[in-house]
């Protein structure tokens, strides 16, 4: 058997959008030890996790919860919980992640109904509306902050629209969460996902999502507590309604276990709720207006340093994801060439993308911890360097004195608000 | 906004059948930075972990990797990933777990037929193999080691029954995996999960699977590429097979992340990969053959004690699972009060059980990393301290000795082995 070194990890700048970089105290959280998940310790641990995810969702929403597993684990344990064979889905999609949402309804039997707009742009609200008003779907769902294009929807008009037609709103806030606001009751979001590995800066394997007794009451009515640990008073079905397929993504069992019947169902992935609650416990810290501020000045040093160095950024200016930087390659450049020695010669990453844009954009995040000035200043430094080296005609010096102005300015100024 | 207290985890010994305390070495890795998930770097950790996850479970099979999600996580994404709805699942039960198997499968549409043996008793396998063929099912899911009843089944005639009726094998070996032997290849078995917060001291949030070729080939049949990443090139499903319900835990999307194409599934969960890796390497440094030696070894100190001690043990001794021993709880005490002294004044957790043997039996792990000498030493002495301030008529003095007797002996001595 071959002997096998200890795990070694080079050192990165990583300024894709996801994963991201760890907060230093979230890895050092984890190596706490285990305890067992019905300790005391460790069910108080749970708690408070739920309350401190609330604030981050802004919400009074009595459920908020990690699921374990990755972000699409969350997306798929809320659609897989709400949806029944045949239920009307409308999915408005504006990337790759919108397709993802249809791809997992599809499979749990949805009757899903898209509409589409051109990538790097997003909707007019009254262009969802009046698509809903035309299906009366039961579910709508869509994608806060779509990494893929580098956009962000707007989602009060959608909220209030879905209330006054009774239909459930659910939010692919994954990318948002921690980085932008994501005011789950203000505009009426009946279940929201979000992701640990971007913004909040928390290794990916949690997906922390939240809904409202709304969408509790669908999940209720298709309850069925597993044999061997169901009672008497766990009774039938509502007729007229089918299980949830899923085991592990059934929410009516993980209510059972994060709430006072502490119902056994899988055992808590204990390290990454120790990560989970470092990580929320630190962006609260923070602030959340804070530190939505934080990631719009790094945005801001951003843009002016890729435009000073003569790129020119991709999408609809109105629509910017703060979070997510989509540059065009220029058309002259081998795009995966210059992400390919950026890593190798600067340890730094950047993103390509997918589908329809791939190898004409580039994608850099600015998301929680990766989001700093040095962090900024690095990649502005890297990028032009190995432009210039892959013979791409640039303004040589410019862009780190652009990104050094926009960090001059005081950070309350109408520039960075 | 409460201003929260950085997380601050109470030091336990854990001598339950899971979650084990992590090895020192594996908490330390999760702590390594975050790197891209198609960073070569990670990619290389990638296929050195499925390499070593082979060699765990004694496989030449291709397919070997880890589901990101706890241990059911894993049982899931196989169950969800095989079985077709009608198909005839075959679930022998001799505890919880193979409730927990009768219900994922039949939640995925399986005609489930189950034999039941009473718990602390395992099944002969004629007793088996005699019901698949009134049957002739499908799939024949069992567990290996059912820590709800601590016993262990012998696997290689049903492995052989099963290959000659053309039926699948799947196998539960959480709990073993690790601790005991798991002779993927030798026992015939089609596709095996394990666990990683038992007996490879893994936190837990990820499954490690692996399955061969008979396997991958009904996935195959089913294999759909989700939208806006499939290419031309992934064609259509075969004809008569229905495409897999989860995204999530859709074998043939992970068999595409975990080879050579690479295709974006999930994001890969970072630091519970370090950990996997890590985890895995140690077993492996350690060596098979030796680990479960050291395995029975403790074993074999605790029931030594625990008999000394004038403690009954539960269950069948022919079929004991060596990671966990089984103890009646003597009619006059009360076992919950027991433990929660056990917890509140000595930090050390063991566990009760569920269904029938609830309030009956305590449950001990010596799993992983918990499997060490000072704490067989510590939970006996704490064990007899607590039975005594209960009340309860101990031979006192007695169970420390008898330990130390069985750490007295040679490791190689046949009570040993």
């Amino acid at each position: 058997m071959p002997t096998r070194k200890e795990l070694c990890i080079p050192q990165r700048t990583i300024m894709t959008p996801g994963p991201t970089e760890a907060e230093p105290r979230v890895l050092r959280a984890m190596g706490a030890p285990i305890i067992g998940q019905f300790d005391p310790a460790f069910t108080g641990i749970m708690n408070e996790t739920m309350q401190m995810l609330r604030e981050l969702f802004q919400t009074e929403n009595r459920w908020a919860y990690p699921i374990d597993g990755t972000s699409r684990a969350g997306i798929e344990a809320v659609l897989a919980s709400v949806i029944e064979p045949g239920d009307s889905v409308l999915v408005p999609i504006y990337g790759r992640f919108g397709y993802l949402l249809t791809e997992i309804a599809e499979r749990y039997g949805a009757d899903v109904h898209t509409i589409e707009c051109e990538w790097g742009t997003v909707f007019r609200p009254d262009e969802i509306i009046s698509e809903m008003k035309k299906i009366s779907p039961k579910i709508v769902a869509m994608v806060h902050g779509e990494t893929s294009t580098g956009r962000i929807h707007p989602l009060k008009e959608i909220g209030e629209a879905c209330r006054a037609q009774d239909a459930l709103f659910i939010v692919d806030a994954v990318a948002t969460i921690g980085g932008c606001a994501v005011k789950t009751d203000e505009w009426k979001i009946d279940a929201v996902i979000g992701g640990t590995q971007k913004c909040l800066s928390v290794p990916s394997g949690m997906a922390p999502i939240t809904y409202n007794d709304r969408t509790a009451a669908v999940i209720a009515a298709r309850k069925k507590v597993e044999r061997g640990i169901a009672t008497a008073a766990d009774g039938k079905m509502l007729s007229g309604h089918r299980p949830i397929t899923s085991n592990y993504f059934d929410l009516s069992q993980l209510e059972d276990y994060w709430s006072e019947r502490r119902l056994n169902h899988h055992t808590e992935a204990t390290a990454m709720l120790y990560a989970l609650r470092e990580g929320v416990r630190l962006v609260l810290e923070e602030g959340l207006e804070e530190r939505f501020r934080r990631h719009r000045r790094h945005e801001k040093a951003l843009m002016a340093g890729l435009a000073a160095m003569g790129l020119d950024l991709f999408g609809d200016p109105e629509a910017k994801l703060p979070v997510v930087t989509c540059v065009k390659i220029p058309p002259e450049a081998d795009g995966e060439s210059i992400r390919r020695m950026l890593l190798s010669q600067f340890g730094i990453e950047i993103a390509s993308s997918f589908g329809p844009l791939q190898g004409k954009i580039w994608r850099i995040g600015t998301m929680g911890y990766s989001c700093r000035k040095e962090n900024v200043l690095f990649v502005l430094a890297g990028l032009e360097a190995v432009l210039i080296r892959h013979g791409v005609a640039v303004k040589a010096g410019e862009a780190l004195q652009a990104a050094l102005n926009i960090y001059d300015l005081p950070a309350e100024t109408g520039v960075l608000s």
